[in-house]
């Protein structure tokens, strides 16, 4: 596992030292991990990152050439001392991986010392914003492809290394059947797929022998790539010769992969003349700059694709790259006493929750989610009485639950420094985004103008935020 | 160092294994690394990620685990043994890291055997497509801040920790003056910057509190965050106070950041009452969602900004976040001949350069790139003689150069398996693409509709390439 320690920003030490120095260290504080808008127009946000979070602090340890460095900045051996004895002891509450969740919703909420909570404030961000980034990203694509599986295909135009390898994992989480990067593959004991490149088909005197050569290695997983020359010309009639072989000698055929041209007609065509050839259960793949958009497209068009490659859109996330979560300040303790923060602002929508928080998701009788509450930790709901909730800034917007159930979004992961959050496979992970996407209306997943979900205030939480807003703006702090 | 031998797509592995089985496996190719189109409609990419290749070269070696998981998903013990052989012997030209370079032309030029070329393509294109388009996007941010220091912020939105960490090791190569990535400034040396956050000023009862707090601890690097409460009636008269206080005892106060507001109003008031209380040096560093169009902006409003810190839009290249670099075979080698490779496409523009290639810079006498020129490898320039070059498509668009020099772009990198790259600090690579922006002319700079760069090709080249596509058209094979 590799060491992240300082894998933060300089301002994050500089606090520290600072709390240290005025002896605030130990105060016990509380952040909120959120985000304020869904990426890519989307109506939800699949979380993902959550396993390595849990890995970042396991392995959250200063070596002393991490405290060299420290040292060479300037820093005094009070502070390096105290890092040289870092170890989390604080308390974590977060969403199961792979949760769906909704702008202004605690995901994670960190009580600590404040200088154990500030340091993992930008590892926990940088790693939690990207995976659910893609996941999201992934499910979007997904819901295109209609049930046909997507592959991604990424890693050569990911941001970094650990972008395709964390990338493949969350498309996965997101619903991607495979991917090509095989480190991910091996990492995270997912499948992984490939075949082969424009450059094995030059590497032969001919497109039919590049082909007959494929087939001869891998004669059970053969599907070709028929667009190095002329994909309706050359490319399907050879791979066609190569799949009667193949039969002849007893394996069937696995499909054609389009990767330029136009691919509505190309697929189309190809489709006609493989069903001609008797190779109706064949697929076609296409993988050629794909997203939801296109593919969405491709599906209205009637194209004959069956499997989707999907690259620099899905890992990069390419017309949102960015999940702009943060973690903001929402309480200190005192003597044992939860005192709530706010962080004000002249833009109302950047105005913090405060409070030791809790996220409630009530749900129908079949299971559908209806609306989110956000409340304060002490609150509890009594499901024998009917639930009105009410919009925090259209408050006459009201909805009254009459029969439902509600479930507690926020799980333990840490409890004092000992970490308690049952770990799950890619697979598992993947199975629990499923089943959440699935207790979502369509109308939330449409990926064009999709249908809002309900996040209200509790009535006890938005009190309090407007006290403390009022309190504040008559002062005339801001 | 860490293992990335599985840091590839499955198909190169697929495809090294039947090159294996059908003993092509040695077989001498020619990859070329070259993007088509620059990146954020720059007219120019910085190329970046040199040393992180290097590095992967060096450290590619298949462990015992790595040869396990290749064993489950069904490769064979002849291939896994020459896995385990696995040592790169070819010989990689390339240009020197920071270097500026344009569409299609070679920017590596890889000659192995075909089993090695086939396995570092992707890890190859990961490392440069995301560094060379972090460099260009920060040389864009750079250019629009005028002279101003741009700084880094980008970690908590990056694609992942290496984006954080070689997307600041990038942006530093593209001009930035520092990042706040304190794992980047430990593996590269590049200076890390920071002082407090929000959290900081809410963990006390008072912004003043907050601020004297921090000017206690740190009075020789005195940079207070002012927005806060509110900017204007709280943050600044607060700095004042604190800023008066320091200097009584001695310190100069650094300056105020604002995060929040409008940026513009903001600091040309601000600036008005630093000024007017006697602090007329102290900087004003704004970051708040920058990008290289909004500091334009706030450049022709006047802002009274001198310091940009910059986060999501760098490190992401938020508005092109990929660079599309591909890796294309462009000959193969049989009897110690050269036998040049052409893909072609019924897109023009995706047709590739075929043949052993080289690069050539025209400079005119006082240093100004003038055009480049992609020629055989074999082709020798009379710099005696004019030299006149033509438009690869409109091909009556010729320049004669009378008084010029030429340079060849691409150096040694590995020859025949030896490392013989002169490694170089990043701050010396930063200073290298200094030189290499400096030598174009303000015209290719402009980040709007920039002029663009003459890449032509030799006549040789022209003739090679248009001979190879009339053969293929001939033959119907497109």
């Amino acid at each position: 596992m590799r060491n992240l320690a300082l894998l933060t920003d300089f301002y994050q030490l500089t606090m520290m030292n600072g709390y240290l120095k005025h002896n605030i260290h130990e105060d016990i504080v509380v952040f909120d991990y959120f985000f304020r808008k869904n990426p890519c127009d989307s109506s939800y946000t699949i979380i993902a990152g959550i396993e390595q979070v849990i890995d970042y602090v396991e392995n959250l340890k200063f070596t002393e050439e991490d405290l060299d460095y420290l040292r060479g900045l300037g820093f005094d051996e009070s502070f390096l001392s105290a890092l040289k004895n870092f170890k989390f002891s604080g308390t974590i509450y977060g969403v199961p991986e792979g949760s769906i969740m909704f702008p202004n919703e605690p995901v994670l909420r960190i009580k600590a010392p404040s200088f154990e909570a500030q340091l993992i404030e930008t590892a926990l961000l940088n790693i939690l914003n990207f995976q659910s980034l893609i996941a999201t990203k992934a499910s979007r694509i997904i819901e295109a492809a209609e049930g046909d599986p997507v592959f991604e295909f990424g890693l050569r135009r990911a941001q970094g290394p650990d972008a395709g390898i964390y990338g493949a994992r969350a498309a996965v989480i997101g619903g991607c059947s495979s991917t090509s990067n095989v480190l991910a593959g091996k990492m995270f004991d997912i499948p992984v797929v490939g075949t082969q490149a424009h450059s094995w088909i030059q590497s032969f005197d001919s497109e039919l022998e590049a082909f007959e050569a494929y087939a001869a290695t891998y004669p059970d997983n053969c599907l070709l790539l028929v667009d190095t020359y002329n994909t309706l010309n050359s490319g399907v009639p050879n791979a066609i010769k190569v799949f009667h072989q193949l039969r002849k000698r007893g394996f069937e055929p696995k499909g054609i992969r389009i990767d330029s041209g136009d691919i509505a007609y190309l697929s189309k065509e190809a489709r006609k003349i493989l069903d001609a050839a008797g190779f109706q259960n064949v697929s076609i793949v296409a993988s050629s700059d794909l997203d939801e958009e296109t593919i969405y497209s491709l599906k209205i068009q009637k194209s004959a694709i069956n499997g989707w490659g999907v690259g620099t859109n899905l890992i990069t996330s390419s017309n949102c790259p960015a999940l702009g979560g943060v973690y903001k300040l929402s309480a200190i303790e005192k003597k044992d006493k939860i005192i709530p923060k706010i962080k004000i602002s002249e833009n109302p929508e950047k105005i913090t929750n405060p409070g030791y928080k809790k996220v409630i998701r009530i749900y129908d009788s079949y299971n559908n989610a209806q609306a989110d509450l956000i409340m304060l930790e002490e609150e509890v709901i009594d499901t024998n009485k009917p639930l009105t909730i009410f919009h925090p800034i259209y408050t006459w917007k009201k909805k009254t639950f009459n029969r439902y159930s509600v479930r507690e979004m926020l799980i333990p992961i840490y409890q004092e420094g000992n970490l308690v959050y049952p770990r799950k496979t890619v697979s598992e992970i993947r199975s629990y985004a499923k089943k959440e996407l699935d207790s979502l209306w369509p109308e939330y997943k449409r990926f064009n103008r999709p249908h809002l979900y309900k996040v209200d205030l509790s009535e006890k939480l938005w009190n309090l935020k407007n006290q403390m807003v009022s309190e504040y703006k008559e002062r005339d702090a801001f």
